[in-house]
């Protein structure tokens, strides 16, 4: 039984804990927090009565010291680098589900989080967590950076299209659509329930985060910089993402190859599954599973595509694919803890 | 043309600017805040853009000496009573959309409020603002307490039944259930959309400042001290307040007794329809709308009876209310600018 | 007072009868039906109660010849053409709020809809109802094609972009999301709650019928064929449709050129709002009312643009804009019974 | 492994492949089907791509005989009835999630029901399914009548105060609330999106056929008839029941004997939660779990209290308590395939 620690106490640590409670083989020691020392984690999050009876410890990571195979960091971005610094000194194993670890090139990060950069020497150490693309490099590290929830919805899809070179490189859009828990627990307007239901908005056009760590993985999955929009829009759901696609196909290229293509980069894969034909995703059937659904649908006459991804932004997002990632950097099953289809209705 | 100030810039008083919007006796002159002085309200609420182009003043209520017809003091409890006071010297006539006016016994308001009441004079001048059972004093007074929502939803199907003797006063449960709104527009985890989506939950129970104003009203209908138990619930809804109200009928009372009693009462009622048989209430047909659905189930045998009452907590609950007794006090035709269906679907 | 009919008694019947309830030159004489025949419209929506006694008439529209002055047509696609045809030769005006004379290509029109036209020499007469778009044509005719509600959402924002020549015309993405209520009244699986709620999916991609009539929409602004993908989206919300489309500006065209043009257009209309810089539109603040607003943001750097607009599908995608048709070719003003801001919260 | 059928292909009918598709000792080798035989349930359902490959059979029950242990009956009142009688005869064990072997008193079956009972013989040997109450009898037998959802709720936290006869009889009030999916998949009105969004009703008052089901419970926890009134509504929500139960308290009982008759009752049930002083239950706490939350508050001073429970209607108040019962009579842990936390946020 591997003992690992989550710092912090947001709704991807809540997911985290939901989770591990069905994993036969990871146990969660310690949760750190800021604010609720000293409460039960179960007195936060009470659909967790039962499950675990874990206390939240100061935010010291002293305790941690020999105490712990690993760890997932649940921080705001800044704050995952002094610590993941020092838990790797002590071997202690990381998945930073923060941003700090994801983008390699230094000036970019401290544009879009108006942060210095306290260890930039981990960067190349750090291997972006998107199993499906990076498993070799996973398996070899102790540092992983965690993707961010639009660009896991955004990469996976894409990926094997840019890598096979079947689409132009110059212009591709990606239409998003998140629910709410994206933008976590903390209290602001834009999370106030009388604000978000029952209507629809975009938000962030051109400024959000997320655009330069999609671009980066686009461009080297391309082997070349990616012409890309991002518009992400804020939905009136709890969780999920869908992502609409559009992207021109190079020339020649037909609705078989494109199948065939991601069929075959995907037919093992256990969390990613290329729907029937005639399917298009719903977030519903993804919610709470580690699962990332995908269609799409071509013009061949026009040349154009627009493929469809649904994944939970808290799962596949988030904790589900920290695990993912921690089991492998673990040595455990890649699977464990995760086999749960989505719940729906 | 009757010129009014709006105290206040939560989602009260946006509903206000909404209804007056289109009301042809009644503009609004100031809008006084304290957060977003110098903003203009269309920027905080968009949907009044081109409807309304105030911008929002600082709270100091000298610069409405002589401009004013009237105000609406849309306030956190114990902010209107010097203010009141002070429009009121100044003979401008005030509506009150918080509690600080409803409660007749200071005791009691101390108890709930945990705040000393600075005018216990004007308590005797205020008149409870439900106009279907106090309108000829509001009609005479310049100072209306604008009634609480779950107390409006409550009291209207009781009064009468309660003024005719026909059901029993030792023990009357009120269940009610109300959309986030009635929480106002506060950052609170508990308006959340995470936290509120897709579940529903009770609260306050015992201690929600609305049960001494229904008790007090329901008492003074009755002519007595009643018995009785309200629970509040929180439903994933932004608008609307469903109560379901079990009572005892009093020996020998039947069905038609008490179709006849709430008919009679309501039957020139602009606003209060008592539904057909065979319909209950659904706050989806009152959204938007200043009416109050009333439906009831009977059962003879065993000599008991379920109302069912359905409004818009920041329209007849709150805000559209207010323009119903602003309207009176001013000597404006009750349903002025309240004259529209609910918004369904 | 102008007298009409609504033949029809689905969401948009529901929609007129509640916007004529505020009008003061027009009243609804009948509404004909096929399954709730003798029955009281409010009994059908009992947020009318109170608001209109209409009787449901049988689907005879031989009642209404010498009884109206006009009619709005509410019907599924094909049983439009021969009412309208007879209605016109009995001169009662007609607003046809389905898809029968929307698209001048009697061949585009029978491959969508999957029916021969039965009337195609009334397709030279029928004006497209945009009045911001065709108001001079409007006021000439007496039968109005009433816009879809996705088209009404990309065109307004197209049209003086196009017609002035600031973008491209090959590849022009809209990426729309729609409320449960575009889909109607009527029992589907796809609009079953437990399938839509807490989850959004893309749907009719490629074959949605209001993709010919977009294109048709943008190819007269243009003044030549557009090339465009339409992707419709299912949110779950009772109203609002948000359209996020992507453009290629033209060569040199920069900020300030599209939001001159934009603004220049519709600076004088009453329904069409171009937002304040710094905000994005959300369906939340139009619904309810007939306004559309619209948004946008600028990469000058990559020459293109992001697009967003917002209304209300039931308002201004139907029965809000019908009759706005209606006052034009009645001669009534053209914002009677439509000068109400969204509902929000 | 034991091999199960579901006979049946609705809501609970993918609520048992969900929750079975984690169970290491059950296996779905058939589901049954009238409207999708011959149809991958996972394309039903997309949700189970990737975790059950299982096609829908004709609903011809001979397949099953000699090919399983047990089955579960997801039908539509009456039908299970013959299904049941004829399983049991060829040794296969039968949890029904129909009403057809939950009253005990056929009189009252065929006065709710409008439907003649077929097996009353089968009356006596099936076994009232909640196993906190009745695990010894279930154990013993090898036909289950899964309770329906809103008795789940009401009995579990009424049954030990009345064993212990610590609250009055005379009158029980239920209010309860549930999401839409205990309403099933058939397409009906009121379960269109449009109809149920963004508001709360009541119905079924004095009608619904849960009342009968509560009440014969309630009485055999009393050893006498229990007066109770019960009132279901629907809340806009996919999942959930709360309960809102109002009771008198016997002379001289107090908070603490009704805590510890709680505390003691389910101290060792792994599915049923007295929360800590303080909480009370929200639905969201337990969706997709097979939990039940309980929490109550007392008015000593009056003698009355309020007691609040919350389950998934489709788990404990359906499939997970069928799953539940079918270990108990398979001989199986009770809690295999059961034991996650509610999804939440």
């Amino acid at each position: 039984m591997y003992k690992v620690a989550i710092i912090g106490d947001g709704y991807t640590a809540v997911e985290l804990l939901r989770l591990i409670s069905g994993h036969d083989q990871m146990q969660v020691e310690y949760v750190l927090s800021l604010e609720n020392i000293g409460r039960e984690f179960a007195h936060i999050y009470p659909q967790l009565l039962g499950y675990s009876d874990i206390v939240c410890s100061p935010s010291d990571i002293n305790i941690l010291k020999g105490n712990c195979d690993a760890a997932f960091l649940a921080l705001p971005h800044g704050q995952s680098v002094p610590i993941a610094k020092q838990l790797l000194e002590w071997g202690i194993k990381c998945v930073d589900l923060g941003a700090d670890f994801r983008l390699k090139d230094v000036k970019v990060y401290e544009e879009y989080y108006h942060i210095e950069h306290q260890a930039q020497d981990l960067l190349a150490r750090a291997v972006y967590g998107i199993p499906e693309l990076y498993r070799d490099q996973i398996l070899k590290t102790d540092l992983v950076a965690n993707p961010g929830c639009y660009p896991t919805g955004a990469i996976v899809p894409l990926a094997p299209l840019l890598e096979a070179g079947l689409i132009k490189t110059d212009y591709i859009i990606i239409d998003s659509k998140s629910g709410v828990t994206g933008a976590g627990r903390e209290l602001r307007a834009s999370s106030h329930f009388c604000e978000v239901h029952n209507g629809i908005r975009a938000y962030g056009i051109g400024t959000h985060r997320h655009g330069p760590e999609i671009a980066q993985e686009l461009g080297f999955c391309a082997g070349m910089e990616v012409g890309m929009r991002f518009t992400p829009h804020l939905v009136p759901m709890s969780r999920g993402i869908l992502s609409t696609i559009y992207v021109n196909l190079n020339r020649g290229i037909r609705g078989e190859n494109v199948r065939d293509c991601l069929r075959e980069k995907y037919q093992d894969e256990p969390f990613v599954k290329i729907l029937p034909d005639g399917f298009m995703p719903d977030t519903n059937w993804v919610k709470g599973s580690n699962n990332v659904h995908i269609g799409f649908q071509i013009d061949e006459h026009r040349g154009n595509m627009v493929l469809v991804s649904a994944l939970d932004n808290l799962t596949k997002g988030a904790s589900g694919q920290a695990i993912q990632n921690m089991n492998l950097i673990l040595g455990i099953e890649e699977t464990k803890g995760l086999k749960m289809p989505g719940l729906h209705p």
